[in-house]
């Protein structure tokens, strides 16, 4: 069983009736739902105003990829519990950063740039395969429509991905690198664009169907210890 | 000063009179005459009817970059003078490989791939610079339109560029890796998607500037003999 | 199961009794032989002086991942057979190209690069990951020791792989990324560099275990059609 | 003119008379000293325990290229002033992390990772070159020799790089990815391993030309402001 741990900051929800009416328990548990349509993995959630936002020492310990959407209020979440996902991600720990989290603490300190990016309010989106044979692709058709979506558009300030997998077209005219994985140390990280919780992204089956492969492309078996390695023997 | 030969295929210049009409003298020549502007270029121009397409070794030898713009008679160019060009990219020599040159026989037997695409006649077309501290991106803006253009979409098959500088942006949906670079041995490629045949898009100052830096980016001073090394004695 | 050809040159160990004492059945039936220790895997095996060197259209259609073993008869691998494990290298088909293959016409062919190198035979050779959550290094220590293996030296001519997995060390003072991933169309390759017809390599448990690990990471479930997208109806 | 900043820790010096025989000015007083060589480089030096670290606004406003030397004493370094390195880099400032650098503050901050590696005092290293036409690499030998370094071996726990340039070889059977290039949004970085400071590689000619090399490869023309894009007009 892959334990997944789905982190929302859960507040829109409760104060946007907007939002609540197509999320009514929140989004991180619309993504909890449609992730626990796999057999074999095992789905919490966690939120930002729960004591130590949900993650505390035994969830983190017990969790083989975290999923993080976070907004509004990303300066509220606590650096010390950013450091402690921060350690297990390099220890091997999978992340997806899904939409507005491109501003997370979590996201920054691991990409070490600003990841700033141009966005709009209200656009339709294309999304277009460019790495066909990766794992985080099976079975989602080579293009595939939002009909409602934020504009996010370049340049977006990250560091060069491991792989580009999808690339966003936006009616306004601009481009994106929508759907983008990263190594830090053990652990991989996938970025996804889609999200904004105004529109109903999570609930397209191709937006679904790629957040269940990005679990499954996250996971590692094995979580390692710190990477220290005093004085080594030569091996000659 | 470096020496730049444009070759143009030169076909549809001399049967189709709206593209006469927009390059009189061919494509090719347009090209070596906006590069002419620069000082520190040196440029000829060859084509496919000429003895040896062009490309004798003499030509050869004295190019520090060949710029390939080529459609309708990829299977006309000889292949032993596309060996030529091979042995010389990868000794070295840079090769810059325009719009329909993508299925041209020299970049498909450097990339390794079907070099396939998507294409539709007809679009206007967004660049979008996505490597903004790239010399290939130096002084041209973050963004620019060509009001036409040939749809050139995903999946494209090459291979993982070393860095791609410019995605396009398609009225029809699409979009595209439009700017690419490659190593091959001690040899530089650089991909741009922009210039089919009936349109203006040689003459758009923008376009003419990223050619421009194309060339002095993939400029080696130093060409290089054959990699052999046979036995070489150990340095321990 | 993932059908798995392994192709073996079988020179060597026909003319050379140093080399049939080691591998008495040849090199591919060893190599056939740890692999079948697999139940997802089955395994064939074929060889160049078979009727079409063992690689019928019925062989190479029923092959998920080929493994190439030459050295001595490059030369003598027909050009139209190299065409067609090309072309289903491309639809999905893996490749591991193993030692001396790095100068197989297929291999060339594929990364459009010279694929030189520096080589001495008779070294002793420590192997290191260097990228130790992909899946090729998965059950494999950290470092492991090859006591007679041939030394194979940068500058190995090579477009950036994907990933480096393996860097090698040699007693002679060289390095070599030894063990390396690269994408072509919907195809995966591995270079992997021990195996010298004249020492044990194939044998040990370690380069055995890669080998396993780099078929399943090769293994594409879907085949493609060629790549063929004439002039696509708009999305928008 | 490029602006170059070589900040020393200067402590060794100050405290290990085996380092101040070698150094008697500080190892940022060699550096700066052959920098100053190059007519186009313009070349200041500062210090731990100068005010403000000797990096005030004013310095590094005037900054183009940034050196860092560090070991000792990284937990001193004050985080305000690796906040106000870190903006520089990203807006376009390069950065070259020199040797125990890996394990500065600002190192970490812009890999994201733990940049853990095994080491051991003692070692004879050669430097092998795997990216020749690197602009980094020119004018070097394709492989030198350090008879006295520090010993850096892998595991190097750092994101994918750019370009590795140099790997390294040591004689207890270890190998390092001893020069590689990242970017980090327009700032471009240069980690490389020699340097330790009980030896005199800084006085070796190929150490020095590399690191020449670097500071003009990191240099950026043109710095640049925050990257805010608020909510920016379509262009369509």
């Amino acid at each position: 069983m892959i334990n997944v741990t789905v982190w929302g900051e859960y507040l829109h929800e409760k104060s946007n009736p907007a939002v609540a009416a197509i999320y009514p328990d929140g989004m991180h548990k619309c993504i909890a739902g449609f992730l626990s349509e796999c057999d074999d993995l095992c789905v919490r959630t966690a939120t930002l105003e729960e004591p130590d936002h949900g993650l505390t020492d035994e969830v983190l310990d017990n969790t083989d990829v975290l999923i993080w959407w976070g907004h509004a209020a990303h300066g509220r979440v606590r650096d010390d519990i950013v450091q402690k996902i921060y350690d297990r991600v390099l220890r091997g720990m999978g992340l997806i950063a899904l939409h507005s989290a491109h501003k997370s603490k979590i996201f920054m300190k691991l990409m070490g740039t600003s990841c700033s990016l141009r966005w709009r309010d209200g656009a339709r989106e294309h999304l277009w395969c460019v790495n066909p044979n990766h794992p985080i692709a099976k079975g989602v058709p080579a293009d595939f429509r939002l009909d409602n979506e934020e504009m996010y558009g370049e340049y977006f300030d990250i560091p060069k991905p491991d792989d580009v997998i999808y690339l966003g077209w936006f009616n306004g005219g601009e481009v994106f690198r929508s759907g983008c994985t990263f190594t830090r140390g053990y652990g991989k990280i996938f970025y996804f664009q889609p999200g904004h919780e105004t529109f109903t992204s999570y609930k397209n089956e191709n937006v679904q169907k790629i957040i269940k492969n990005a679990v499954h492309f996250l996971y590692n078996e094995e979580k390692h210890g710190e990477l220290i390695c005093p004085n080594p023997a030569p091996v000659e």
